[in-house]
């Protein structure tokens, strides 16, 4: 593999409910088995257990399971290097960062490093949060800000974006 | 009328004074007389009155006015199923039915199926609520959840989706 | 100048970090120098003085700066008159006159007519604040339709708009 060819990553951009789970799921069924889910949630509490229940029955067989909630790039670049990966969700991984107060823009270089250096293809799932009313508290603006600009950082790297409103794609790039 | 044609249903997707009712009553004006207004508002306080009037005043006249709340089902495939109608709109018919402790999945149900039977055209406008930041309590996380599945829905059975942005139209579908 | 010719005017619009400073920069970039910037921020606390630095340092030399946090339209009409102008960003604007209690509406018709008189281009940059759940506080919920309604008033003005997501354009108008 080598550092200079970029490899074909896409963004699947969206709010919340918007589809972009499925859309993304939908992307990886034209590429060839086994698919990686590399997911960033956690079973913390039990809405949270509800959700990836949810998404797990949704997605059925075929998928290799990931749990990545920081280490997305060793995951990326490590076990599931060669396999077709679908990451779900980058902006959970934002917020897992900010609770273990790691280095945001440290760890986005890390992995755009990694993203940079894989064949196979990855998809990367973010939420955009940044279209609202500005939060009242403080820590709500810190993360909106880091969301916005992981999102911008790892849109200029893909080759393809596509926002997702009720389930529907629109072209950003590619 | 036939189970088996599918009748011209359009949604319109926006924010908040994105001027998508605007829109929506710029795509009515092309169909023929007499226009049948759904309205899911309730004029339950000064505010949502104000609202309202606001709303009927830059219609104007040529309009039917039918207020269902709850049970849109029945004036689309009642009083007016042979009218051009345009629901307005379908986030605060959600808003009432979780209010009012229907089941949603089985109302939303109900209303595809009368979509389905309708043969005069249909504009439907809905909010998209799920684009900013996680709200802080159950009931508004459970509303955006439900919001963003309702979009989903209707725009998987419409013939054209709009999403508008400051009065102006990006299609989504159709 | 003539009243009657309508100046190149794009309005750009995006949510939070989305890039829509950057894009309307590069966008000014085709233009002859001086280019004007029109700040309607003031760095009235640490993190408004933060974002302001932040901002400066990007934009680099070439520019002129202008401070206009409630009167655009003297700016634009006055000592900007003949240069391309960059005024960032409305949404802000709309806060402060709000805050001076200013009537909205009226300085709203001041600034298009501004925008009229004007010959040189002028990019106006505007946060869309309307996709999230409904605020709880009414003076948020105004806000949050002033910001809607004014952004609607510039775009059915402007040649050109553009929804920037993730940094990247989508073209509302032109």
């Amino acid at each position: 593999m080598s550092d200079h060819i970029l490899p074909p990553l896409t963004l699947v951009l969206g709010g919340a409910r918007s589809g972009k789970s499925s859309y993304a799921e939908g992307l990886m069924s034209a590429l060839p088995l086994p698919w990686a889910y590399v997911a960033t949630a956690e079973a913390l509490d039990d809405e949270m257990r509800r959700r990836i229940e949810q998404h797990q029955a949704r997605r059925g067989a075929g998928w290799l399971q990931y749990e990545a909630p920081l280490d997305i790039a060793t995951t990326l670049s490590g076990d599931a290097a060669d396999q077709p990966c679908l990451v779900d969700c980058l902006t959970l991984w934002l917020s897992n960062l900010m609770h273990a107060e790691r280095h945001i823009a440290q760890e986005t270089a890390t992995l755009v490093g990694a993203l940079s250096k894989r064949s196979a293809p990855c998809i990367m799932v973010a939420n955009e949060v940044g279209l609202g009313i500005v939060p009242d508290n403080a820590l709500a603006r810190r993360f909106r800000d880091e969301a916005g600009w992981l999102n911008q950082r790892i849109a200029a790297v893909a080759d393809c974006v596509v926002f997702i409103a009720a389930g529907l794609p629109m072209t950003l790039k590619g």
